[in-house]
């Protein structure tokens, strides 16, 4: 057995262990578990911002982007904000418990139907160190154990953190093992996790691009939960109302360039293509480069050619593809083919197009004139999310409390025997 | 690339461009498909007799046994039963565009989250060929192209079945695609299905017992609901009114032995043991054979002795385990070890032990006071199911239409862009 499979046997072992007292949790004191993490993530934030400047020191000198070190770095700002999403997560209603449906049959027998915790969740995902805080804090809510495998990059930082997790948990009289870091920065880790190894975890969610895609499909032996890359579109259909859809795409590509419910492409109707490429190469000069197809390159001499990987790229940068297409069918055929199931959105005054659309693309989120960065379990009305599945079993879109449950179903009889 | 892998790659292909037909089917359609593939089944029923004679008598020269032929023998009245349920199916609701959830943001974005098909669902299953015409049903019916793959014992019954399905699609005006049979008895077949070869499946029910699980747990690449093995537990707490407790087992256990919600384990609390354990003899004796525990059977000499193996076991015959466990906290324990998370029952009159059996048997199905053989869709009132999923994800116990969908969320906006 490798040191690798060896040591994510036993995080699962102390994860299992910790299940029972969770499940039975009550809601209080699942609250004053996150409360109290979030005051000693408070005190201890002197020890973060030094853990974490030896994380950035360490990445800058082993050569990352300005982006990537813009993600690892925590400021006191950004410390007080995991904090308060922790303490915002406890004010959330219980996701456990819930009764999701009751029947009562002719027999007699009462059925119901109720939310109960997942089991051991695996969380693979980038060096963002407050996903640590906010996975772990919505797995222990649902009454799931968290093992985390964040980013090498942001280990030191994560040992922090997850210690604060766990004060919390202790001062609450929860098990400490509901949330446990993975602690080798060996790459192997992540393999195991996905094999569930000695039945480790019941589920894993890989959270990130596409190079994640190729490990999860090569190795996974337990369920996942995908949260991977958001080639999301925007399609101009030719009855769009055109200033409005010049704003909302504005927004979709810019309001944030690193978040996967970034616009990555732009669709434009044939019969508008002469205004509308032209309009958008206007708008994006110096602030987002356009890669096109040879139809949309003929129309504004500022778009640059666009290469056939460009169509799947997540760029998360200020990088656009526009391609022309001859209509709704051709737009609904592109975005199944080159998106990635994620988040998709026509912008049309023509409300059979934008129905049609909303049916036909197969995409967790499909969106009728609004922006695609509205992909958000906060701007859903879920309160906080674990990330955005693009799978298609068990949940779609944004992952909040409720996704992280299952069910089970309670008979209760009085000596019914089936006949 | 094998031959198996081939196959498989083209069905899935083909299934796939079944698909948006099927998505957007209107329900009259997928039900006039459905009663057409009943009358095709009566009128070809001697066909189907004759198919299934040749099939049965290749599998007796095999040296298969009596209750495998017993399963595969199709007569006039099990072809009528089959296209009474292919009618039942078509009069259930349509699963498909449900309303999940609808909310309008403060901003007016309104949000709705709809029932959608899965996809292409590969299904695999042993030999009884009715389960080509019940899954191929609740598959169609469920907007999901249908993959199936029978043991290669049926193979000639289930030609039959599938194409009085695909008659009946086709006169509905629906393609005939959205339910194939793997067409190779060759077993790797089975393995390209779990690898989901090219992307040929979404999904892929594997229906099955022990044999099938190593084959999963190796080679599935793709979402699973698994529908495994059923070790019911049927556990008799110091509470339990004895009467009551002995005619829900009697039940449980023989009333159809080779279902999947048969109890096959019985847990007797020490403290009534002295009673219970002889009681149980008695009635089983000569209709199902005991094999317990050193206290069991130094209680009753009709008790033979299990071993280490009795305990894990599906026996699906007319045999049962029984255990002595020293009250609530050893017999939850027990079950969650032993059982297969399927279905498992409390007898007793205390409430508080019930509640907390419930609770804590980490089971699909937790049953009080009633026979584990209600594990059954139609006895939860879902009209008719493709299995048990035995699974944590996306669905757990019955499986009927609304489990065969997933969702997606349709967002309406007028303009807006996100601050």
């Amino acid at each position: 057995m490798s040191e690798a499979e060896n040591h994510v046997r036993e995080l699962g072992g102390r994860a299992r262990a910790a299940l029972p007292a969770l499940a039975r949790a009550e809601r209080a004191a699942k609250d004053a578990a996150l409360n109290a993490a979030a005051r000693t993530l408070r005190e201890t934030a002197g020890e973060l911002i030094a853990a974490n400047a030896a994380d950035c020191v360490a990445a800058e000198r082993a050569g990352i982007g300005a982006a990537f070190l813009d993600r690892l770095t925590l400021t006191p700002e950004r410390i007080e904000g995991m904090a308060a999403a922790l303490e915002a997560i406890a004010a959330l209603p219980d996701p456990v418990g819930r009764l999701l449906d009751t029947t009562t049959r002719p027999n007699g027998l009462a059925i119901e139907r109720v939310a109960v915790p997942i089991g051991v969740i695996g969380m693979i995902y980038e060096s963002r160190p407050n996903v640590a805080a906010d996975a772990g804090a919505l797995c222990l809510k649902s009454g799931n154990a968290a093992i985390l495998r964040g980013g090498s990059d942001s280990a030191r930082s994560t040992g922090v953190i997850v210690a604060a997790m766990r004060a919390g948990l202790a001062a609450a009289g929860l098990p400490r093992d509901a949330v446990q870091a993975v602690g080798t920065p060996d790459r192997a880790a992540v393999a195991e996790l996905l094999r569930g190894a000695g039945g480790a975890v019941d589920l894993v969610i890989p959270r990130g691009g596409k190079g994640l895609v190729a490990l999860v499909q090569a190795e996974a032996r337990v369920p996942t939960l995908l949260h991977l890359d958001g080639n999301c579109h925007s399609y101009v259909h030719q009855a769009a109302d055109p200033a409005k859809a010049l704003a909302v795409i504005r927004n979709a590509k810019l309001r944030r360039i690193g978040v996967c419910g970034a616009t990555e492409s732009i669709l434009v109707d044939r019969a508008i293509a002469g205004d509308m490429v032209p309009a958008l190469a206007e708008m994006f000069e110096g602030v987002c480069e356009l890669r096109g197809d040879a139809a949309a390159r003929a129309l504004d001499p500022r778009i640059l050619p666009a290469s056939a990987e460009d169509w799947d790229i997540e760029y998360l940068d200020a990088i656009a593809s526009v391609a022309v297409v001859d209509g709704l069918d051709e737009a609904v055929a592109w975005v199944n083919r080159h998106g990635s199931h994620h988040t998709d959105a026509i912008l049309t005054e023509d409300p059979a197009a934008a129905k049609r659309f909303l049916a036909e693309v197969d995409s967790a989120i499909v969106i009728h004139n609004a922006s695609t960065q509205f992909a958000d379990g906060g701007e859903f009305g879920m309160g906080a999310e674990i990330g955005i599945a693009t799978g298609r079993l068990h949940a779609r879109g944004p992952v909040g409390l409720e996704q992280l449950t299952t069910y089970k179903y309670r008979v209760r009889g009085s000596g019914q025997t089936r006949p």
